[in-house]
């Protein structure tokens, strides 16, 4: 699991992003800290070249617009010709019909290798029946030790469904394809209190796909825990009157100074 | 007053914000830092959708375009239909015509709970003898212990006008209904040195008047004295070699910390 | 060299930008740390007048699309007619036709005041030769002491092709007009980690121009430096576990605290 990062680092991966105007420059950012080099472009007299150009393609609807959105699909159909891996982030799917029809019809026209979200967002996607509250997961929807294993059955459901590894991030982060569900107790809860973490983790995820060919689920596994583990120690550095600000440089920072060491030590996981 | 703060961190109301994207990643942070949720959503396809999800809307339009005017017109329209709070910040008012016009066809159609901006931008929408300077206030505009009662009626008849709370800021932060106006003295020349300090505060207010449904004033004057105190907190945290970056983490890091006995204990202000 | 960054802070010129959503944040909080205002307006209904404000205009084209690509040319005209310093960043070209020919567009009818970019997209725009890698420099593109008199000539030729000040930054810096180009080594190789720190630049060198009138070679140089030797200060204060988004906040900070003898006691150039 711990030379997914490696990789990343060896290969240096471009990583096409066409993700929101609110978190773009943290996911630039924490791409660059992984080793990979993030392009953004959004424009569709582009998109398909530029997603030829690159290792891999992150889709995050965001801030979606009927512009964006012609973009994403011609760069996300482009990549998944050339075979190149695509990560589609439904943000706020759920919230309006507008982003719930935009997700499904990308992961239905596009077949991404990847879907990462949270609960409400999947199951709305999965179900209809999400609580998504604007674009955090509602608490009904959270995983715990009580409800894990009616969660593990969905998403891996949901990865059956879609054809793709699906990544539900949370209290408890599952990662799955249609018969293996990685359980990972890495992160911290203040995460929550910072936008962005989790198109962070999109965006990390891709690179870690795009330089990590065959092997999806160890790939957005890996990049889960790099997050969860840059979220743990990143909180352990803070000081008395800092908050979520400077927390969110810390974990970007946690991300760049990552070793393969710190990850085997740190990661929790389990195999379901 | 100090209420108003505590209520956020209850209630959590989720805020919808139409805002440029320059600073939006500091709105989203700094609405979390208050205990609130963000939600960015700025397409007419799901504007109104969006605006019913939400406690209150915020309306920045420092990077308005013609697209982005529409879904601000929808979502205003909505949650003003609804009786949700919500607030315009009139970006660059008296910058350009396609800014002036577009904030007085919020203002006049949205009839907005709340206005804030600088004196400059104020002075254009009402009389049209502004002096904007760019985006800041030009220094002919500043409030200050000379020209304070001129400013104090100034601000109530805009309040008047406009039928909404009204707040100006800048060295002296005013905040006014048309009958009462608050005279708030915190805060530190140098936020001028950040972008989007205004920006932040737009959002806070839209997040403090969600929370506290009947008392827009107070609301308003209640973000404005956090955002100031804020401000002053960070400062005296600045070491040397520190800049306006640094600067940046640390206000919003102080809202994050802000607790009801510092508020008590630093905020300045008097009613006239 | 070094009067060109007071006179920054002395005349306080607005600098009208059209850059990109990524590092568009970064890019204003620079321009504020250098002493100069900024104001980001990208709609066409307003570009040539917000350019008329405005001491200098930067356009960017990071985050291209048609849209912006209007405002881009009414702006960048608008300021050439009046005689205003216009600056170009080439952002991607090479990366995608798109970018390569609104670069070339753009350099040819509005007949900017400087240029700056990687020695990829320089070499993308005047001998289609480029090896733009996304939108960093390509290594076979890099300048070094071995093929320095080569790239000298080079950028000399472009400048001369443009009628503008060419500025290549990368491990050597590069600053040149028709016949005279100033070598510049100062900075990091670190700065490659962050996002933006080129869009950076750019935006501080169209306030030093804005400044410093008939001085274009100079501006832009001093801005380069300046920009350099706050990537050194800010690299030497970073402690153990800090990475590039501390980085990134420092380097701004750094400008902020810049000064006329640290500029004088640290920059390195030499002419030829």
């Amino acid at each position: 699991m711990k030379n997914c990062m490696e990789n990343v680092r060896k290969k240096k991966p471009l990583v096409h992003c066409i993700t929101n105007y609110v978190t773009v420059n943290d996911v630039a950012n924490v791409i660059l800290a992984a080793g990979a080099s993030p392009i953004m472009a959004d424009a569709l007299e582009e998109a398909a070249e530029i997603a030829r150009l690159c290792g891999g393609v992150c889709i995050n609807i965001g801030t979606l617009n009927r512009r964006t959105i012609e973009a994403m699909f011609a760069a996300g159909r482009e990549a998944a010709e050339l075979g190149r891996p695509v990560l589609i982030d439904p943000v706020g799917a759920g919230a309006s019909r507008f982003r719930t029809e935009t997700a499904a019809r990308l992961i239905a026209e596009v077949r991404p290798t990847a879907v990462r979200g949270n609960m409400s967002e999947l199951r709305a996607l999965v179900s209809g029946d999400g609580n998504t509250q604007g674009v955090d997961a509602s608490s009904v929807d959270a995983v715990s030790e009580d409800n894990l294993s009616e969660a593990v059955g969905f998403v891996k459901k949901a990865a059956a469904k879609f054809g793709a590894v699906v990544a539900v991030t949370g209290a408890i982060d599952l990662v799955a394809d249609a018969d293996t569900c990685l359980v990972i107790r890495n992160g911290r809860p203040e995460m929550g209190s910072i936008t962005g973490t989790g198109c962070q983790l999109s965006g990390l995820a891709a690179a870690y796909l795009a330089a990590n060919g065959e092997r999806a689920l160890e790939a957005v596994a890996a990049a889960t825990m790099t997050m969860g583990l840059a979220g743990e120690i990143a909180f352990a550095r803070l000081r008395e009157g800092e908050g979520n600000a400077t927390y969110r440089n810390r974990i970007i920072d946690a991300v760049y100074n990552m070793d393969e060491m710190t990850f085997e030590r740190m990661a929790k996981y389990e195999r379901t």
